[in-house]
């Protein structure tokens, strides 16, 4: 192909543009359309190699389906780059993942093509069977409805359950398995085995699906020949099999494995089973990456590279070395240390080892540090079984996704509480991925949980000795949450120090407020306030880092609730239910009546963009740090305009 | 058997007393452990049918195994009154589920037999896998860990993630899969017709378990040739089969199924798997409620039967006609009512359609009802999915196993605020299921998630008047907690009415104190103020119930703000995150500054017993309400002395 010509995508605003083609045009369609998402992806960063791989699959599902009358439910939007350009968002798609752009993964509330929320994994075929069922219970009995799961999601439990209910519950849905053996990483499990091992049955499974289409294509299938055949073929099966494959021992026909890349082959495929009665999976074979070589190469890496040189394949990476590090790498570094003094120590990660920087540690020990897969709630149950008899894990968990494991957390972790450091990665704002994977509420759904400690801490040196605290005999459930991205030291390898255990500390004197933070933010408000002392001589705020919302320094809020009229209260996780409401709870509970401004976020779910204009928009920066600060002071009758 | 002699069972306190007897004297132990079981529990209510079925495993396992050094994880407590009664626990089982009496679940807090807490269900594979792991990494390398898991368990996803790892990580566990073909109702899903189908292997099974055993017995077993052996196993099969048994595939060496009832083979069984390296699942057929007919023929009815007369089988049901109905029946009636008006409506349920009496809707209309398994998060994310392409689901999960629908609630729910209702069964304190099963954290939890709105009946006609609001149009997800149980109303059958969202009532006028509630621990608060008053003439207590947590009545808190220098908050979840705290955050945010008391549920998990009992213990009953009106009238300096 001539790069940046777009001979046939640019004709191609919706699926039914794209219908009007002949099957032959569609291996150029899907050229056109791999080097438009690489052209951009290349100057706007964002999920490159799982769109790399689904081009094919994308092009032939709204090639044979009706979208978006038929629904398509992607499980994760990762991979649905392509889906978007092919659907009315081509010139949009610049704007991916920008604040008031397109949004980082698919969503009914942009597109009428994007069937349901996909920021999470493994939800796919729990929501296409429900829409499945409302198909045929609604009237809309022509309505195609089809998942297309990675085998990355495939180990999520969710998944599972969906299937479990998929094989009981009447429906015609299509299950496509997307399967490139990795998640962010590789792909790790059981069910991987299992679904490499199908990858021997081809021969017999080919030969099972040329019969049917034969049949097919001859008008032997009518639906009673149909059921006849299918009824004649578990037979045959059974004759030569004792066994079961999994996905038919469910009561789900199985086709596969076959070339997810073959745009043609595709389309006959699911032109095939898009009529087939009863509920069916398509297993494909694809490549994470597919068509650009360094990205197939290095899948985790090309996962979502950053800017590049798409002819060069150099990543622009613009970090330099005065820059301070990554809390993830600081995390992981320690992380390292720490078990290398501790032997008791273990590390837990969901699929995310690179993400989460535990593949520091798991190269250097690999027998002490566990992938488990996209399974959150089995990382904590898991750590809590290997707590109970006398290790000590890190589980390192994205915020947003440990919702997935707040049961295990109250049931297997916190009710004996059992000696797992649950660290949360991600949380508060993450920037481009938006309102799917803000770390929003783990502080406000934490706090209610007896027995748990939980700490954020305001910069990596305290990271690293909340690390080291956590590990300390004694301390039970200890949650440390911290954000995706750079914190403020570049010296961050300070020595390892106990915390006592809900002890906070006084950053700066001062009378007219009292800033109570915690976590990164207490940065901003240490800006803030320098500049509206600055700004407005005479005036002192007073600013103490809390480190732990659980339990509370009393001592701290007895300090303030005693000498302070105005406390204002900055964290970055919800304003209702965290640190804010604790210390409002805490002065009545004790008799105190500040006035108190909790400053979090707000209570409506925040939208994609970067950091700080997420940051500026719900208020959380320097600036409306500050312009809360005008407020008290003005408020609190300080008589002085404030600037 | 001679009822009422346990000739053997006297002599046995602990399992070392058991691993004395021969082989030969087991199924006499069995017969009268089973009756021990029998017997008190028809004077002692708790979970019987589940425990009569493993009473031959639970023997066998206690014989073969060391326990406690080896572990028995078992999943859900339900099963597990036989290995309470063999580790040390005879005496004490008549407190079985008493407050301050043996705990309903085995939990490591009571005893060093029981590895880990299991009340809720699918953890144990997790759990075990994780205690495996830790005891090869702390030098106990002759330790064996055992998971006992019903097929029921095994729809969960968090089993699956389970299984999924179990395959990877190294470790020599023994899973058994206890397969009644039950839930607490009839086991569902895919998962259960596969198990169905490997029944139909038996023969294949049988043949290759008994060759097996014959080289392990004549020494050919050592651990090089084992690995040959299995590779010969598994070329042989891969030969006659092209498929894969999915534990197989997921390299779990599977054995079975085998009778779960035939004590001395299943000691055969054990010993052989016992010291087998690698991972293995054993599969037992057994029989809930075996051994006593009237449970066997009705394992549903008698999985908690109450009490019940031994000899004849009858339950001795003390309901009277005048007694108010429980909120289960009131749910499951309104249900249907709504129903059979709305066509919208479908109903969905994760394994509990007898529990939470969605059966009546069931029987009525099986084509709109979906019990799903044990499958919290499907079950929420399939109602989404339903919710999405134009149906109405009410979803109803029991409030503490909602928890494992937390992502699901934010994710697929709460984003697109989809109509659904979520009904939280069994909020508040359940009672004698203790501190795993109360209904605790739901309101803290939800309260911060964006687009719901969660409400709380203080009574059956607002439960219906709410039911009746959810599923108007525009409504949106919509939470309604209830408690288990019987309500206060025997007329409960009102005109279903509109309730205005967030709009609370007042239910009584007064000057000295507002009280502000939600949920039924309202007709306590009434009760409470009646008491007070006539005890204190001249003085008056207003009340209002809320009914809405979210969105608040920001009239009703205007109001009181205005008037009340004294405010008291009463609920039956967490006093930390739940009505109490929003209504301090919005007092502190609007200016105002009552002093409040906030009533609910305190900072550590509460223990089991009656909910009388454990209300009165926890300071939400009338008594407690009382104690702190007298405290607040006395500290607003109304001069008088409180009576």
């Amino acid at each position: 192909m001539e790069q940046d010509k777009f001979d046939i995508l640019n004709d191609i605003e919706y699926p039914d543009d794209l219908r009007r083609l002949s099957v032959e045009q569609l291996p150029q369609v899907c050229d056109e359309l791999r080097y438009d998402i690489l052209k951009e992806l290349s100057v706007n960063p964002g999920h490159l190699a799982s769109s790399l791989g689904t081009v094919e699959l994308t092009v032939a599902l709204h090639y044979v389906f009706n979208t978006p009358e038929d629904r398509l439910v992607w499980d994760v939007g990762h991979q649905a780059y392509g889906h978007k350009i092919l659907t009315g968002r081509k010139e949009r798609f610049c704007t991916n993942r920008k604040l008031h752009g397109i949004m980082p993964f698919p969503s009914p509330k942009e597109s009428e093509y994007d069937s349901f929320v996909c920021g999470h994994t493994s939800n796919s075929i729990s929501a296409a069977l429900g829409m499945a069922v409302a198909a045929k219970k609604t009237g809309n009995k022509d309505r195609h409805v089809v998942a297309i799961i990675g085998d990355g999601s495939m180990s999520g439990g969710l998944a599972f359950e969906g299937l479990n209910n998929v094989s009981t519950t009447p429906n015609d849905m299509l299950i496509i398995l997307n399967d490139n053996n990795m998640s962010i990483d590789r792909s790790v499990g059981g069910m991987k085995q299992y679904l490499l091992k199908l990858n021997t049955n081809e021969t017999y499974n080919r030969l099972r699906f040329k019969a049917s289409r034969w049949l097919y294509r001859n008008g032997y299938l009518n639906d009673n020949r149909r059921k006849g055949i299918i009824r004649l073929s578990n037979a045959v099966k059974s004759a030569i099999s004792q066994q079961q494959n999994i996905f038919e021992g469910m009561n789900i026909r199985y086709f596969g494995p076959f070339d997810g890349h073959n745009v043609t082959e595709l389309v006959r495929l699911l032109r095939q089973l898009k009529d087939m009665k009863g509920p069916k999976l398509l297993h494909l074979h694809t490549i994470k990456g597919h068509g650009y070589e360094p990205a197939e190469k290095s899948a985790t890496l090309w996962h979502a590279p950053g800017k590049f040189d798409v002819d060069t394949g150099k990543r622009l990476v613009t970090e330099s070395d005065n820059k301070p590090p990554k809390y993830q790498d600081v995390f992981g570094e320690t992380l390292l240390e720490l078990a290398k003094a501790n032997p008791k120590i273990v590390g837990v990660t969901p699929a995310m080892p690179t993400g989460c920087s535990m593949n520091i540690m798991m190269n250097e020990m690999p027998d002490r540090t566990f992938d488990v897969g996209i399974a959150e709630g089995h990382a904590v149950t898991f750590s809590a079984g290997m707590a109970k008899d006398g290790l000590l894990p890190f589980c390192n968990i994205y915020s947003a996704f440990s919702q997935r494991a707040y049961d295990n957390i109250i049931h297997d972790v916190a009710i004996l509480n059992l000696p797992v450091v649950i660290c949360l990665d991600r949380a508060g704002l993450v920037g481009e991925d938006g309102a799917t994977h803000h770390g929003a509420f783990d502080m406000a759904a934490l706090r209610p949980i007896p027995n748990l400690t939980i700490s954020s801490p305001m910069d990596e040196h305290e990271l690293r000795r909340l690390m080291f605290t956590a590990q300390l005999p004694g301390k039970g459930a200890f949650v440390i949450r911290y954000p995706r991205g750079c914190g403020v030291k570049t010296d961050w390898r300070c020595p390892l120090e106990e915390i006592e255990t809900g002890r906070g500390r006084k950053l700066k004197d001062g009378k007219d407020i009292a800033v109570l933070s915690i976590g990164p933010c207490g940065n901003d408000v240490g800006c803030a306030i320098a500049e509206i002392e600055k700004e407005n001589p005479g005036m002192s705020v007073a600013h103490y880092d809390m480190r732990f919302l659980k339990p509370l320094d009393e001592d701290i809020l007895r300090e303030t609730g005693e000498h302070f009229g105005r406390i204002v209260t900055v964290e970055d996780g919800t304003r209702n239910g965290g640190l804010g409401t604790a210390v409002t709870e805490w002065m009545n509970d004790n008799g105190y009546s500040p006035r108190i401004t909790r400053m979090g976020l707000p209570d409506r779910f925040v939208e994609h963009g970067t950091v700080e204009e997420l940051r500026h928009l719900t208020g959380i920066d320097k600036d409306g740090i500050k312009r809360v600060f005008a407020e008290a002071l003005c408020s609190a009758g300080n008589g002085k305009d404030i600037q």
